[in-house]
């Protein structure tokens, strides 16, 4: 089998065997296929596109690359959940502690990732002492006893998305629905739980702008994940505004302790309900929807969630009292109260501008090595459809060095249009996908 | 600027700025822009194409991209002819002394390339002696003083062209139409002539197959060469069959032999009469067709054209007697006559697989490091539409070898067809594109 012929079949628009795929996708993780081919290759593929046999055999062939997570000397059904990225979420830190609580297995592996704030390891880092530098022993005793923990990237999940990713990166082919999805999946498929339930966001903030194309990502994800034996669901939700009101590590860890205290905003609330109802009804701790919701709300009522968080943040060394009591996290020197200039609506807030000001205030990774300040960002007081007055305070911005809250002041102030007609508040919850 | 703005632009269907093709050809050529950009932008255009602005820029791109040849010392204006390749090619031979026994200037640098026969170098390098080395100064004065001169490649010209094609050779990128004419066309305009004759082959033994595409690349290779200020012409001719009789270097050069002295087949005659006539036309050497089939024919009957190639041998170092008496070239010990089994009329002949029995026989070459066997080749007896008997011989093959031999016949006798049915013979000029 050689290469060239593979990418000259795709080029012509013709099917590629599960074999073909394994040869290129093993060829290329060992280095015997050059980057200019496969860099070819996926340009041909940005044109023709895989279908879902071939997508779900790239998923597999790539998901097979290095290691697989082993979690079955986990008791029970593990569940996962993963989002495709947007402005202000902090899910994890909630839904985890709610299904936990549950007594549903959560056994979560996260990289740190680049972007506009920290991942979920970058957030619990904020409750001091916290660590994710577990042992595989310890991870899965901690999982046995107390249904959650987390653990740092150790084992190489997926190297050859990896790879292919860094390539896409640097070629323009980043942006094709079979690569995004494969992409996706093989990580999944190779951290090892049962059910897969995937947060797919569309709008501004998003990768997928619009709900179609949210839709269509959803569908082939769904596809591959059940047609690799996982239970698998997708929720798409809306980011066109950021999800809550607090944006940036420290902000939102408090924002996800008041969630977990039942004083969620709605469009958080709506997203951690959902997503987590479908944790539990794929493991089967609930039959239904609605019991799923009952149960979650319990866990909130009860204190359980807020409970099970600061057992979590015990468990790997944290600070379990900063749970409590979150005035004890540290706060940054400066901030400034962004105005409205005149009476009207909030009618749009660009919401990767929104990122990219976070980013500027330091609250995210330019590159690798760049180090978060966990205490900045922003926090709203109004989202879009809410009415304000001239002088009003739209969003407060938290920084510790006066140029960097200059510049994101100037940012965030193009980022947001208010506008004298009344505008409808955004739904949060777009559509699910349950072929179950 | 950077390369990957200039494939996001390409891959979704913009058009390149002269600057921005000039960036990448440039920043290729030095190794600036790695192989994995450039593979995944040329397979982009594979889809996406180019308009003829952009091809003129990447022609021009290329062929300043190295030394630009200056041919200004050598008295008015010089012709040159390319072939796009086919199998019994043998015009240069034939019209370079036919035209400069005319007085128009032909100084052709050449390469030797791989190919199922040799180049038009290594047909010469038949005449015991010949040598295409030149100094710069012995070219310009030999083609000043005879008006014909050959020399080997050694400046290097459009070295974009040869790091692009090299690329294109192993990532399926090579047939597209934009890329195939600034290829050619590159190395053309590098190569100073003033007036650019293009041989465009259709059919089984050429890359384009039909003569719709072989029109169309005609058609843009000729816009190009006048965009760049050249006289350019594309005469469209048929490769469904060998060109004359003879497949094999010195048997080539006895044919090209045979046809200075007035004795050629009537499509090679064909070939040389009607590129040979554009070749005087742009050059302003005869003013109308008519008159330029008359001067070649005069070249012809006077013996000029045959002394103008005994001239450039002598010149050359070359042993001219062989021009007069060809039976002076060494032949191949073995031969072989293959023989119709049926009576009938030759309907097809695969020319493809008519040029790899040459390269079997020995006459090509595999490798850049591979000998070529001057002596070995075919020499047909019949073309297509001819009427044969059973047991009549329909071709002779010449071989060293016993085992290339028994390779040879095998392989040709795939390759023609004889059936009962009568067949036209093949018109073998199919169209001009002249824009003058």
């Amino acid at each position: 089998m050689r290469m060239y012929d593979l990418i000259m079949k795709k080029k012509h628009g013709c099917t590629l065997t599960e074999e073909e795929i394994r040869f290129f996708v093993d060829g290329y993780t060992k280095g015997e296929i050059p980057d200019y081919q496969m860099s070819a290759f996926l340009m041909a593929v940005c044109f023709r596109g895989m279908d879902e046999k071939e997508t779900l055999s790239l998923t597999m062939a790539m998901a097979e690359s290095g290691e697989m997570l082993d979690l079955s000397a986990i008791h029970g059904k593990k569940a996962d959940k993963h989002s495709t990225g947007g402005v202000g979420d902090k899910t994890s830190l909630i839904l985890g502690p709610m299904v936990a609580s549950l007594g549903v297995p959560v056994a979560k592996m996260s990289g740190r990732g680049l972007g506009h704030t920290g991942g979920t390891i970058d957030k619990l880092e904020s409750f001091p002492g916290f660590s994710v530098a577990l042992s595989n022993e310890q991870f899965i005793s901690n999982v046995n006893r107390m249904k959650l923990a987390l653990v740092g990237q150790t084992a190489e999940l997926a190297p050859a998305d990896k790879k292919l990713y860094a390539l896409r990166d640097v070629t323009a082919t980043v942006d094709e629905l079979s690569l995004i999805a494969s992409s996706i999946m093989s990580k999944k498929l190779a951290a090892g739980s049962d059910v897969i339930v995937l947060d797919v966001k569309a709008g501004s903030g998003a990768f997928m702008k619009t709900y179609e194309d949210a839709r269509k990502l959803a569908e082939l994800m769904v596809k591959i994940g059940n047609g690799a034996g996982r239970k698998t669901y997708a929720v798409i939700s809306d980011m066109n505004q950021p999800l809550g009101f607090a944006v940036g590590n420290i902000l939102e860890v408090k924002e996800a302790i008041e969630a977990l205290n039942g004083r969620a905003p709605e469009d958080l609330n709506d997203a951690c309900m959902t997503l987590a109802s479908y944790m539990l009804l794929g493991t089967g701790r609930a039959k239904e929807l609605s019991e799923a919701k009952e149960l979650l709300r319990e866990s909130i009522e009860t204190g359980a969630a807020l409970r099970k968080l600061a057992e979590l943040v015990k468990a790997q060394g944290g600070d379990e009292r900063y749970v409590y009591e979150p005035d004890r996290f540290p706060t940054a020197k400066l901030s400034y109260e962004l105005k409205a200039e005149a009476d009207g609506y909030i009618s749009e807030m660009l919401t990767e501008e929104i990122g990219m000001t976070s980013l500027i205030l330091g609250g995210g990774r330019e590159t690798k090595e760049s180090k978060i300040d966990l205490t900045v960002g922003i926090v709203f007081n109004k989202k879009i459809g809410a009415k304000v007055a001239a002088g009003e305070t739209i969003a407060v911005l938290y920084a510790n060095d006066d140029d960097r809250l200059r510049a994101g002041v100037s940012r965030l102030r193009n980022a947001l249009c208010v506008r004298t007609e009344p505008c409808e508040p955004l739904p949060h919850i777009l559509g699910v996908v349950d072929k179950s």
